[in-house]
Protein backbone atom coordinates (compact mmCIF):
# COMPACT_ATOMS: atom_id res chain seq x y z
CA UNK A 1 0.00 0.00 0.00
CA UNK A 2 1.10 3.62 -1.14
CA UNK A 3 -0.58 6.81 -0.26
CA UNK A 4 0.37 10.17 -1.69
CA UNK A 5 -0.18 13.43 -0.56
CA UNK A 6 -2.24 15.86 -3.43
CA UNK A 7 -0.73 19.08 -2.03
CA UNK A 8 2.55 20.97 -2.41
CA UNK A 9 4.38 19.92 0.54
CA UNK A 10 7.88 19.28 1.51
CA UNK A 11 9.52 16.04 2.16
CA UNK A 12 9.96 16.72 5.67
CA UNK A 13 6.25 16.72 6.17
CA UNK A 14 5.83 13.63 4.21
CA UNK A 15 7.87 11.25 6.35
CA UNK A 16 6.15 12.86 9.34
CA UNK A 17 2.73 11.99 7.55
CA UNK A 18 4.43 8.45 6.63
CA UNK A 19 4.51 7.83 10.29
CA UNK A 20 1.72 8.52 11.27
CA UNK A 21 -0.47 6.58 8.01
CA UNK A 22 2.22 3.73 9.33
CA UNK A 23 2.67 2.98 4.98
CA UNK A 24 4.80 4.79 2.34
CA UNK A 25 3.40 8.48 1.77
CA UNK A 26 4.78 10.57 -1.18
CA UNK A 27 3.96 13.93 -2.76
CA UNK A 28 1.47 14.68 -5.54
CA UNK A 29 2.39 10.75 -7.18
CA UNK A 30 -1.21 9.61 -7.78
CA UNK A 31 -0.56 6.94 -10.37
CA UNK A 32 -0.26 3.80 -8.95
CA UNK A 33 -1.34 5.39 -5.00
CA UNK A 34 -4.21 3.46 -3.24
CA UNK A 35 -4.52 6.47 -0.87
CA UNK A 36 -4.37 10.20 -1.59
CA UNK A 37 -4.61 12.50 0.61
CA UNK A 38 -5.19 16.55 -0.16
CA UNK A 39 -7.77 19.42 -0.46
CA UNK A 40 -9.60 19.61 -3.33
CA UNK A 41 -7.74 17.97 -5.94
CA UNK A 42 -8.38 13.98 -6.03
CA UNK A 43 -7.58 11.79 -9.50
CA UNK A 44 -9.83 8.52 -10.61
CA UNK A 45 -6.95 6.62 -11.18
CA UNK A 46 -7.47 2.44 -11.16
CA UNK A 47 -5.85 1.73 -8.31
CA UNK A 48 -7.53 4.54 -5.61
CA UNK A 49 -9.39 2.76 -2.61
CA UNK A 50 -9.56 5.79 -0.26
CA UNK A 51 -9.75 9.40 -0.90
CA UNK A 52 -9.12 10.94 2.73
CA UNK A 53 -9.78 14.94 2.73
CA UNK A 54 -7.25 17.37 4.96
CA UNK A 55 -10.37 19.55 4.96
CA UNK A 56 -13.48 19.15 7.53
CA UNK A 57 -16.27 19.39 4.53
CA UNK A 58 -16.29 17.07 1.77
CA UNK A 59 -18.91 19.31 -0.41
CA UNK A 60 -16.86 20.84 -3.39
CA UNK A 61 -16.01 16.83 -4.10
CA UNK A 62 -17.78 15.69 -7.21
CA UNK A 63 -18.55 12.51 -6.65
CA UNK A 64 -19.68 11.37 -9.66
CA UNK A 65 -16.10 11.05 -10.88
CA UNK A 66 -15.32 8.39 -9.00
CA UNK A 67 -16.04 4.79 -8.95
CA UNK A 68 -18.36 3.53 -6.45
CA UNK A 69 -15.55 1.59 -4.53
CA UNK A 70 -13.44 4.63 -3.52
CA UNK A 71 -14.11 5.57 -0.24
CA UNK A 72 -14.24 9.15 0.86
CA UNK A 73 -13.27 10.26 4.62
CA UNK A 74 -13.57 13.40 5.74
CA UNK A 75 -11.91 15.66 8.19
CA UNK A 76 -15.04 16.39 10.46
CA UNK A 77 -14.01 18.44 13.71
CA UNK A 78 -10.05 18.68 12.61
CA UNK A 79 -10.76 22.77 12.33
CA UNK A 80 -13.23 22.73 14.98
CA UNK A 81 -11.52 24.95 17.53
CA UNK A 82 -9.93 27.48 14.85
CA UNK A 83 -13.18 27.68 13.06
CA UNK A 84 -14.84 28.45 16.50
CA UNK A 85 -12.42 31.03 17.80
CA UNK A 86 -13.43 32.66 14.65
CA UNK A 87 -17.04 32.54 15.07
CA UNK A 88 -16.11 34.44 18.51
CA UNK A 89 -13.83 36.79 17.25
CA UNK A 90 -17.13 37.89 14.55
CA UNK A 91 -19.04 37.69 17.37
CA UNK A 92 -17.07 39.78 19.93
CA UNK A 93 -15.88 42.24 17.71
CA UNK A 94 -19.34 43.38 17.14
CA UNK A 95 -20.88 42.88 20.67
CA UNK A 96 -17.83 45.19 21.13
CA UNK A 97 -17.50 47.71 18.46
CA UNK A 98 -13.59 47.22 18.55
CA UNK A 99 -13.60 48.01 15.00
CA UNK A 100 -15.72 51.32 14.75
CA UNK A 101 -13.80 51.97 18.48
CA UNK A 102 -10.57 51.48 17.10
CA UNK A 103 -10.62 53.65 14.11
CA UNK A 104 -12.66 56.44 15.77
CA UNK A 105 -9.99 56.79 18.64
CA UNK A 106 -6.85 56.49 16.11
CA UNK A 107 -8.58 59.38 13.80
CA UNK A 108 -9.55 61.63 17.41
CA UNK A 109 -12.62 61.05 18.32
CA UNK A 110 -12.60 59.57 22.09
CA UNK A 111 -16.32 58.42 22.15
CA UNK A 112 -17.91 55.81 24.32
CA UNK A 113 -20.78 54.14 24.33
CA UNK A 114 -22.02 50.88 25.50
CA UNK A 115 -21.02 47.84 24.69
CA UNK A 116 -23.11 44.61 24.34
CA UNK A 117 -22.81 41.55 27.30
CA UNK A 118 -23.21 38.05 26.54
CA UNK A 119 -23.46 36.68 30.10
CA UNK A 120 -26.72 34.81 30.69
CA UNK A 121 -27.93 35.24 27.14
CA UNK A 122 -29.22 31.91 24.76
CA UNK A 123 -26.63 30.86 21.92
CA UNK A 124 -28.35 28.71 19.42
CA UNK A 125 -26.35 26.73 17.41
CA UNK A 126 -27.85 24.96 14.31
CA UNK A 127 -25.56 21.50 13.60
CA UNK A 128 -24.14 20.33 16.54
CA UNK A 129 -20.62 18.21 14.83
CA UNK A 130 -17.02 19.76 16.07
CA UNK A 131 -17.33 23.08 15.19
CA UNK A 132 -21.09 23.49 17.39
CA UNK A 133 -19.60 21.58 20.31
CA UNK A 134 -16.66 24.34 20.05
CA UNK A 135 -18.80 27.02 20.03
CA UNK A 136 -20.89 25.89 23.04
CA UNK A 137 -17.60 25.64 25.41
CA UNK A 138 -16.53 28.64 24.68
CA UNK A 139 -19.81 30.04 24.96
CA UNK A 140 -20.52 29.04 28.13
CA UNK A 141 -17.27 30.26 29.49
CA UNK A 142 -18.71 33.49 27.98
CA UNK A 143 -21.57 32.97 30.86
CA UNK A 144 -24.05 32.18 28.12
CA UNK A 145 -26.95 29.38 27.49
CA UNK A 146 -26.40 26.50 25.11
CA UNK A 147 -29.84 25.65 22.70
CA UNK A 148 -28.64 23.06 19.74
CA UNK A 149 -30.40 21.43 17.14
CA UNK A 150 -28.75 18.27 15.70
CA UNK A 151 -29.34 15.08 14.33
CA UNK A 152 -27.24 13.41 17.00
CA UNK A 153 -27.44 14.29 20.74
CA UNK A 154 -24.07 14.41 22.43
CA UNK A 155 -23.61 14.63 26.66
CA UNK A 156 -20.95 16.63 26.57
CA UNK A 157 -22.35 18.81 29.31
CA UNK A 158 -22.12 22.06 27.18
CA UNK A 159 -25.57 22.08 26.26
CA UNK A 160 -28.55 23.39 28.08
CA UNK A 161 -31.42 22.36 26.11
CA UNK A 162 -31.44 20.27 22.49
CA UNK A 163 -34.10 22.26 20.45
CA UNK A 164 -36.87 19.76 18.88
CA UNK A 165 -36.75 21.94 15.25
CA UNK A 166 -34.86 24.34 13.65
CA UNK A 167 -37.85 26.84 14.62
CA UNK A 168 -37.30 26.78 18.41
CA UNK A 169 -33.36 27.67 17.92
CA UNK A 170 -34.17 30.78 15.86
CA UNK A 171 -37.08 31.78 18.26
CA UNK A 172 -35.24 31.33 21.31
CA UNK A 173 -31.37 32.18 20.76
CA UNK A 174 -30.24 35.52 20.81
CA UNK A 175 -27.15 34.84 19.18
CA UNK A 176 -27.62 32.09 16.83
CA UNK A 177 -24.12 30.14 14.46
CA UNK A 178 -24.64 28.09 11.77
CA UNK A 179 -22.54 24.96 12.03
CA UNK A 180 -24.10 22.68 9.58
CA UNK A 181 -22.52 20.72 6.74
CA UNK A 182 -23.19 21.48 3.34
CA UNK A 183 -25.41 18.28 1.98
CA UNK A 184 -28.44 17.97 -0.59
CA UNK A 185 -30.28 18.39 2.75
CA UNK A 186 -29.61 21.67 4.41
CA UNK A 187 -28.63 23.60 1.15
CA UNK A 188 -30.78 27.05 1.54
CA UNK A 189 -31.88 25.31 5.12
CA UNK A 190 -31.80 29.01 6.62
CA UNK A 191 -34.46 30.33 4.48
CA UNK A 192 -37.31 33.13 4.83
CA UNK A 193 -39.41 30.96 7.33
CA UNK A 194 -36.66 30.05 9.89
CA UNK A 195 -35.27 33.68 9.68
CA UNK A 196 -38.98 34.82 10.13
CA UNK A 197 -38.99 33.17 14.02
CA UNK A 198 -35.43 35.15 14.85
CA UNK A 199 -35.61 38.08 17.29
CA UNK A 200 -32.08 37.83 18.58
CA UNK A 201 -29.38 40.27 17.61
CA UNK A 202 -26.37 38.18 15.69
CA UNK A 203 -26.50 35.54 13.32
CA UNK A 204 -23.08 33.96 12.33
CA UNK A 205 -22.17 31.76 9.55
CA UNK A 206 -18.93 29.97 10.00
CA UNK A 207 -20.55 26.65 7.86
CA UNK A 208 -21.08 27.17 3.59
CA UNK A 209 -22.97 30.32 2.24
CA UNK A 210 -25.28 27.87 0.80
CA UNK A 211 -26.35 26.86 3.80
CA UNK A 212 -28.11 30.06 4.01
CA UNK A 213 -31.01 31.36 1.16
CA UNK A 214 -29.27 34.28 -0.57
CA UNK A 215 -32.25 36.46 -1.35
CA UNK A 216 -34.27 35.65 1.99
CA UNK A 217 -31.03 37.01 4.12
CA UNK A 218 -30.28 39.63 1.98
CA UNK A 219 -34.67 40.76 2.30
CA UNK A 220 -34.16 40.15 6.37
CA UNK A 221 -31.15 42.27 6.56
CA UNK A 222 -32.46 45.01 4.70
CA UNK A 223 -35.91 44.71 6.99
CA UNK A 224 -34.36 44.21 10.20
CA UNK A 225 -31.33 46.76 10.53
CA UNK A 226 -30.46 46.37 13.92
CA UNK A 227 -29.73 42.27 13.23
CA UNK A 228 -26.14 41.77 12.27
CA UNK A 229 -25.22 38.96 9.88
CA UNK A 230 -21.61 38.08 10.43
CA UNK A 231 -20.36 35.36 7.91
CA UNK A 232 -16.74 33.47 6.84
CA UNK A 233 -18.49 32.60 3.66
CA UNK A 234 -20.65 34.29 0.90
CA UNK A 235 -22.11 33.33 -1.87
CA UNK A 236 -20.65 33.11 -5.08
CA UNK A 237 -17.20 33.83 -3.58
CA UNK A 238 -14.39 35.23 -4.04
CA UNK A 239 -16.93 37.09 -6.75
CA UNK A 240 -18.36 38.70 -4.27
CA UNK A 241 -21.47 41.21 -5.51
CA UNK A 242 -21.30 44.65 -3.44
CA UNK A 243 -22.34 46.67 -1.88
CA UNK A 244 -22.46 44.34 1.28
CA UNK A 245 -25.29 44.89 3.36
CA UNK A 246 -24.64 47.83 6.15
CA UNK A 247 -25.55 45.23 9.05
CA UNK A 248 -23.72 42.34 8.14
CA UNK A 249 -19.72 41.91 8.60
CA UNK A 250 -17.81 39.54 6.34
CA UNK A 251 -14.25 37.19 6.16
CA UNK A 252 -12.78 35.57 3.31
CA UNK A 253 -13.20 32.18 4.35
CA UNK A 254 -10.23 32.14 6.82
CA UNK A 255 -11.73 30.44 9.72
CA UNK A 256 -9.49 28.11 10.77
CA UNK A 257 -6.83 28.78 8.72
CA UNK A 258 -3.65 29.04 10.63
CA UNK A 259 0.08 27.54 10.09
CA UNK A 260 -0.83 26.06 13.52
CA UNK A 261 -4.55 24.31 12.17
CA UNK A 262 -3.27 23.25 8.85
CA UNK A 263 -0.63 20.71 10.14
CA UNK A 264 -2.53 19.61 12.50
CA UNK A 265 -4.67 18.65 10.21
CA UNK A 266 -2.79 17.17 7.86
CA UNK A 267 -1.18 14.69 11.01
CA UNK A 268 -5.21 13.94 11.78
CA UNK A 269 -6.22 13.01 7.78
CA UNK A 270 -2.77 10.94 7.93
CA UNK A 271 -3.74 9.64 11.07
CA UNK A 272 -7.33 8.69 9.69
CA UNK A 273 -5.65 6.67 7.03
CA UNK A 274 -3.90 4.21 9.39
CA UNK A 275 -7.30 4.00 10.89
CA UNK A 276 -8.88 2.95 7.55
CA UNK A 277 -5.70 0.13 7.24
CA UNK A 278 -6.35 -0.76 10.83
CA UNK A 279 -10.14 -1.50 9.52
CA UNK A 280 -11.65 1.37 11.34
CA UNK A 281 -11.95 4.00 9.29
CA UNK A 282 -13.71 7.38 11.16
CA UNK A 283 -15.90 10.15 9.16
CA UNK A 284 -16.49 7.70 6.24
CA UNK A 285 -18.64 10.12 3.95
CA UNK A 286 -22.26 8.95 3.02
CA UNK A 287 -21.85 9.87 -0.54
CA UNK A 288 -25.60 10.01 -1.21
CA UNK A 289 -26.09 12.99 1.08
CA UNK A 290 -23.80 14.83 -1.19
CA UNK A 291 -25.59 13.66 -4.72
CA UNK B 1 -30.15 54.14 58.90
CA UNK B 2 -30.38 55.60 55.08
CA UNK B 3 -28.28 54.98 52.02
CA UNK B 4 -28.54 57.40 49.11
CA UNK B 5 -27.07 56.80 45.38
CA UNK B 6 -24.91 59.41 43.85
CA UNK B 7 -25.85 58.73 40.50
CA UNK B 8 -28.72 59.52 37.90
CA UNK B 9 -31.28 56.63 38.42
CA UNK B 10 -35.12 56.84 38.67
CA UNK B 11 -37.06 55.96 41.65
CA UNK B 12 -38.06 52.35 40.52
CA UNK B 13 -34.28 51.80 40.03
CA UNK B 14 -34.09 52.94 44.11
CA UNK B 15 -36.86 51.17 45.15
CA UNK B 16 -35.43 47.57 43.68
CA UNK B 17 -31.30 49.11 45.83
CA UNK B 18 -34.20 50.02 48.71
CA UNK B 19 -35.11 45.96 48.97
CA UNK B 20 -31.44 44.89 47.81
CA UNK B 21 -30.18 46.39 50.71
CA UNK B 22 -32.76 46.68 53.30
CA UNK B 23 -33.28 49.64 54.70
CA UNK B 24 -34.61 52.83 52.74
CA UNK B 25 -32.68 53.86 49.32
CA UNK B 26 -33.17 57.35 47.74
CA UNK B 27 -31.11 59.17 45.14
CA UNK B 28 -28.37 61.81 45.26
CA UNK B 29 -29.47 63.04 48.82
CA UNK B 30 -26.43 62.79 51.00
CA UNK B 31 -27.38 64.95 53.67
CA UNK B 32 -28.07 62.99 56.68
CA UNK B 33 -27.72 59.83 55.14
CA UNK B 34 -25.89 57.18 56.57
CA UNK B 35 -24.37 55.60 53.51
CA UNK B 36 -23.44 56.85 49.63
CA UNK B 37 -23.42 54.25 46.54
CA UNK B 38 -22.00 55.58 43.65
CA UNK B 39 -19.47 56.04 41.15
CA UNK B 40 -16.79 58.44 41.52
CA UNK B 41 -18.85 61.32 43.19
CA UNK B 42 -18.70 60.96 47.11
CA UNK B 43 -19.28 63.92 49.38
CA UNK B 44 -17.64 63.98 53.12
CA UNK B 45 -20.83 64.48 54.78
CA UNK B 46 -20.33 64.80 59.19
CA UNK B 47 -23.01 61.66 58.96
CA UNK B 48 -21.27 59.31 56.54
CA UNK B 49 -20.24 55.61 57.74
CA UNK B 50 -20.05 53.79 54.68
CA UNK B 51 -18.90 54.13 50.87
CA UNK B 52 -20.36 51.51 48.41
CA UNK B 53 -18.56 51.76 44.92
CA UNK B 54 -20.04 50.26 41.82
CA UNK B 55 -17.31 50.52 40.17
CA UNK B 56 -14.73 47.76 40.53
CA UNK B 57 -11.92 49.74 41.09
CA UNK B 58 -11.15 52.53 43.68
CA UNK B 59 -8.06 54.20 42.44
CA UNK B 60 -10.43 57.47 40.97
CA UNK B 61 -11.32 58.39 44.58
CA UNK B 62 -9.46 61.14 47.15
CA UNK B 63 -9.43 59.17 50.47
CA UNK B 64 -7.37 61.64 52.18
CA UNK B 65 -11.26 63.62 52.11
CA UNK B 66 -12.77 61.61 54.02
CA UNK B 67 -12.11 60.84 57.98
CA UNK B 68 -10.69 57.46 58.76
CA UNK B 69 -14.17 56.40 60.42
CA UNK B 70 -15.64 56.23 56.64
CA UNK B 71 -15.50 52.66 55.17
CA UNK B 72 -14.92 52.05 51.73
CA UNK B 73 -16.31 48.97 50.30
CA UNK B 74 -15.42 48.48 46.28
CA UNK B 75 -17.79 46.10 44.06
CA UNK B 76 -14.49 44.30 43.03
CA UNK B 77 -15.47 41.28 40.52
CA UNK B 78 -18.93 43.30 39.60
CA UNK B 79 -17.94 43.67 36.09
CA UNK B 80 -15.42 40.90 35.91
CA UNK B 81 -17.38 38.75 33.52
CA UNK B 82 -18.09 41.79 31.03
CA UNK B 83 -14.48 42.86 31.10
CA UNK B 84 -13.36 39.53 30.49
CA UNK B 85 -15.56 39.22 27.45
CA UNK B 86 -13.78 42.87 26.25
CA UNK B 87 -10.24 41.51 26.56
CA UNK B 88 -11.04 38.62 24.06
CA UNK B 89 -12.75 40.84 22.01
CA UNK B 90 -9.78 42.61 21.95
CA UNK B 91 -7.26 39.13 21.41
CA UNK B 92 -9.34 37.71 19.14
CA UNK B 93 -10.50 41.05 16.51
CA UNK B 94 -6.71 40.64 16.21
CA UNK B 95 -5.77 37.28 16.00
CA UNK B 96 -8.75 36.72 13.57
CA UNK B 97 -7.61 40.57 11.66
CA UNK B 98 -11.30 40.72 11.40
CA UNK B 99 -11.45 44.98 11.03
CA UNK B 100 -9.11 44.58 8.39
CA UNK B 101 -10.44 41.74 6.59
CA UNK B 102 -13.67 43.15 6.71
CA UNK B 103 -13.22 46.58 5.57
CA UNK B 104 -11.16 44.92 2.66
CA UNK B 105 -14.15 43.10 1.53
CA UNK B 106 -16.49 45.63 1.64
CA UNK B 107 -14.20 47.64 -0.38
CA UNK B 108 -14.02 44.94 -3.07
CA UNK B 109 -10.52 43.43 -2.28
CA UNK B 110 -11.27 39.80 -1.50
CA UNK B 111 -7.86 38.39 0.40
CA UNK B 112 -7.22 35.73 2.16
CA UNK B 113 -4.53 35.55 4.97
CA UNK B 114 -3.57 33.09 7.64
CA UNK B 115 -5.17 33.49 11.45
CA UNK B 116 -3.68 32.59 14.48
CA UNK B 117 -5.01 30.08 16.17
CA UNK B 118 -4.76 30.32 20.21
CA UNK B 119 -5.30 26.50 20.54
CA UNK B 120 -2.09 25.34 22.85
CA UNK B 121 -0.87 28.86 23.34
CA UNK B 122 -0.19 29.88 27.09
CA UNK B 123 -2.33 32.90 28.28
CA UNK B 124 -0.66 35.08 31.40
CA UNK B 125 -2.29 36.73 33.85
CA UNK B 126 -0.99 39.74 35.48
CA UNK B 127 -3.73 39.85 38.53
CA UNK B 128 -5.58 37.05 39.01
CA UNK B 129 -8.96 38.35 40.79
CA UNK B 130 -12.24 38.76 39.64
CA UNK B 131 -11.72 39.59 35.80
CA UNK B 132 -8.31 37.49 36.11
CA UNK B 133 -10.66 34.72 36.63
CA UNK B 134 -13.34 35.10 34.12
CA UNK B 135 -10.54 35.62 31.25
CA UNK B 136 -8.81 32.35 32.61
CA UNK B 137 -11.89 30.44 32.00
CA UNK B 138 -12.33 32.12 28.39
CA UNK B 139 -8.92 31.11 27.76
CA UNK B 140 -9.11 27.62 28.34
CA UNK B 141 -12.56 27.16 26.20
CA UNK B 142 -10.09 28.24 23.35
CA UNK B 143 -7.81 25.48 24.25
CA UNK B 144 -4.80 27.60 25.83
CA UNK B 145 -3.11 27.12 28.86
CA UNK B 146 -3.15 29.32 31.86
CA UNK B 147 -0.81 30.52 33.98
CA UNK B 148 -1.02 33.79 36.81
CA UNK B 149 0.46 35.71 38.98
CA UNK B 150 -0.95 37.35 42.26
CA UNK B 151 -0.98 37.47 45.65
CA UNK B 152 -3.55 35.43 46.94
CA UNK B 153 -3.63 31.64 44.68
CA UNK B 154 -7.50 30.68 44.18
CA UNK B 155 -7.87 26.83 43.04
CA UNK B 156 -10.72 27.16 40.67
CA UNK B 157 -9.70 24.46 38.47
CA UNK B 158 -8.58 27.11 35.45
CA UNK B 159 -4.90 27.84 36.40
CA UNK B 160 -2.35 25.70 34.58
CA UNK B 161 0.44 26.65 37.16
CA UNK B 162 0.99 30.04 39.13
CA UNK B 163 4.09 31.83 38.16
CA UNK B 164 6.34 32.42 41.05
CA UNK B 165 6.95 36.14 39.71
CA UNK B 166 5.73 38.53 36.73
CA UNK B 167 8.93 38.21 34.61
CA UNK B 168 7.68 34.63 34.56
CA UNK B 169 4.32 35.60 33.05
CA UNK B 170 5.88 37.99 30.77
CA UNK B 171 8.87 34.76 29.57
CA UNK B 172 6.26 31.89 29.26
CA UNK B 173 3.24 33.00 27.43
CA UNK B 174 2.37 34.11 23.96
CA UNK B 175 -0.82 36.25 25.38
CA UNK B 176 -0.05 38.76 28.61
CA UNK B 177 -3.48 40.35 29.87
CA UNK B 178 -2.84 43.10 32.49
CA UNK B 179 -5.81 42.86 35.02
CA UNK B 180 -4.58 44.15 38.21
CA UNK B 181 -5.53 47.03 40.54
CA UNK B 182 -3.94 50.25 40.22
CA UNK B 183 -2.54 50.83 43.27
CA UNK B 184 0.62 52.89 44.61
CA UNK B 185 1.86 49.69 44.20
CA UNK B 186 1.51 48.60 40.67
CA UNK B 187 1.78 52.15 39.20
CA UNK B 188 4.06 51.71 36.14
CA UNK B 189 4.29 48.06 37.03
CA UNK B 190 5.03 47.10 33.40
CA UNK B 191 8.00 48.91 32.72
CA UNK B 192 10.78 48.35 30.55
CA UNK B 193 12.45 45.51 32.45
CA UNK B 194 9.33 43.71 32.31
CA UNK B 195 8.44 44.10 28.80
CA UNK B 196 12.28 42.87 27.49
CA UNK B 197 11.17 39.57 29.14
CA UNK B 198 8.16 39.44 26.47
CA UNK B 199 8.66 37.16 23.38
CA UNK B 200 5.02 36.76 22.75
CA UNK B 201 2.97 38.77 20.19
CA UNK B 202 0.21 40.29 22.35
CA UNK B 203 -0.21 42.12 25.75
CA UNK B 204 -3.67 43.74 26.39
CA UNK B 205 -4.22 46.18 29.26
CA UNK B 206 -7.72 45.70 30.79
CA UNK B 207 -7.38 47.30 34.01
CA UNK B 208 -5.89 51.18 34.07
CA UNK B 209 -3.53 52.90 32.06
CA UNK B 210 -0.65 53.89 34.81
CA UNK B 211 -0.14 50.83 35.47
CA UNK B 212 1.73 50.58 32.64
CA UNK B 213 4.70 53.01 32.57
CA UNK B 214 3.92 54.69 29.10
CA UNK B 215 7.65 56.06 28.13
CA UNK B 216 8.42 52.50 27.84
CA UNK B 217 5.29 50.74 26.73
CA UNK B 218 5.70 53.22 23.48
CA UNK B 219 9.63 52.81 23.08
CA UNK B 220 8.79 48.60 23.10
CA UNK B 221 6.28 49.35 20.53
CA UNK B 222 8.31 50.88 18.38
CA UNK B 223 11.39 48.38 18.72
CA UNK B 224 8.94 45.61 18.06
CA UNK B 225 6.93 46.11 15.71
CA UNK B 226 5.22 42.59 15.30
CA UNK B 227 4.05 42.79 18.90
CA UNK B 228 0.63 44.31 19.66
CA UNK B 229 -0.73 46.14 22.56
CA UNK B 230 -4.67 45.98 22.65
CA UNK B 231 -5.59 48.61 25.49
CA UNK B 232 -9.38 49.56 26.63
CA UNK B 233 -7.22 52.49 28.54
CA UNK B 234 -4.87 54.55 27.54
CA UNK B 235 -2.42 57.29 29.51
CA UNK B 236 -4.26 60.93 30.13
CA UNK B 237 -7.68 59.53 28.51
CA UNK B 238 -9.75 60.76 27.28
CA UNK B 239 -7.30 63.49 26.05
CA UNK B 240 -5.31 60.90 24.17
CA UNK B 241 -1.99 62.16 22.29
CA UNK B 242 -2.07 61.00 18.56
CA UNK B 243 -0.52 59.23 16.23
CA UNK B 244 -1.13 55.63 18.35
CA UNK B 245 1.24 53.36 17.73
CA UNK B 246 0.59 51.31 14.55
CA UNK B 247 0.69 47.99 16.70
CA UNK B 248 -2.18 48.96 18.87
CA UNK B 249 -6.03 48.61 19.18
CA UNK B 250 -7.14 51.31 21.83
CA UNK B 251 -11.18 51.18 22.84
CA UNK B 252 -12.19 54.69 24.73
CA UNK B 253 -12.46 52.67 28.36
CA UNK B 254 -15.84 50.67 27.94
CA UNK B 255 -15.13 47.16 29.22
CA UNK B 256 -17.61 45.95 30.82
CA UNK B 257 -20.19 48.83 30.43
CA UNK B 258 -22.67 47.50 29.21
CA UNK B 259 -26.92 48.00 30.14
CA UNK B 260 -26.83 44.57 31.57
CA UNK B 261 -23.82 44.97 33.63
CA UNK B 262 -24.48 48.16 35.14
CA UNK B 263 -27.72 47.57 36.86
CA UNK B 264 -26.34 44.08 37.75
CA UNK B 265 -23.31 45.85 39.16
CA UNK B 266 -25.90 48.43 41.32
CA UNK B 267 -27.74 45.20 42.70
CA UNK B 268 -24.37 43.81 43.79
CA UNK B 269 -23.06 47.15 45.41
CA UNK B 270 -26.54 47.28 47.15
CA UNK B 271 -26.66 43.56 48.40
CA UNK B 272 -22.75 44.31 50.36
CA UNK B 273 -24.58 47.12 51.81
CA UNK B 274 -26.51 44.64 53.59
CA UNK B 275 -23.62 42.65 54.06
CA UNK B 276 -22.31 45.91 55.76
CA UNK B 277 -25.41 46.31 58.12
CA UNK B 278 -25.31 42.74 58.99
CA UNK B 279 -21.47 42.95 60.13
CA UNK B 280 -19.99 41.22 57.09
CA UNK B 281 -19.19 43.70 54.47
CA UNK B 282 -17.47 42.52 51.31
CA UNK B 283 -14.58 43.68 49.39
CA UNK B 284 -13.77 46.61 52.23
CA UNK B 285 -10.57 49.25 50.56
CA UNK B 286 -7.35 48.90 52.69
CA UNK B 287 -7.17 52.57 51.90
CA UNK B 288 -3.56 52.23 52.53
CA UNK B 289 -2.48 50.65 49.48
CA UNK B 290 -4.15 53.63 47.38
CA UNK B 291 -2.21 56.58 49.88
Amino acid sequence: MRATIMLEVGSDIAEKCSAAAGIPVDVKNPDGADIQIGMREFVPTPDLKLVQTVSAGVDHINFRNFPDRVVFCSNAGAFSDSVAQHAFALILSSTNRICRFSSEIRSGTYRKDLVHTLYGETLGILGYGGIGQSCARIARSLGMKVLAYTRSRKNDGFVDRYADSPEDIMSDSSVVIIALPLTSATRNFVDRRLLKKFHGSIIVNVARADIVAREDMLEFLRENPGMLFLSDVWWNEPDIELPLPENSVVTPHVAGISQESMSTALMRACGNVRKYLDGKPEHVVNIKEYL
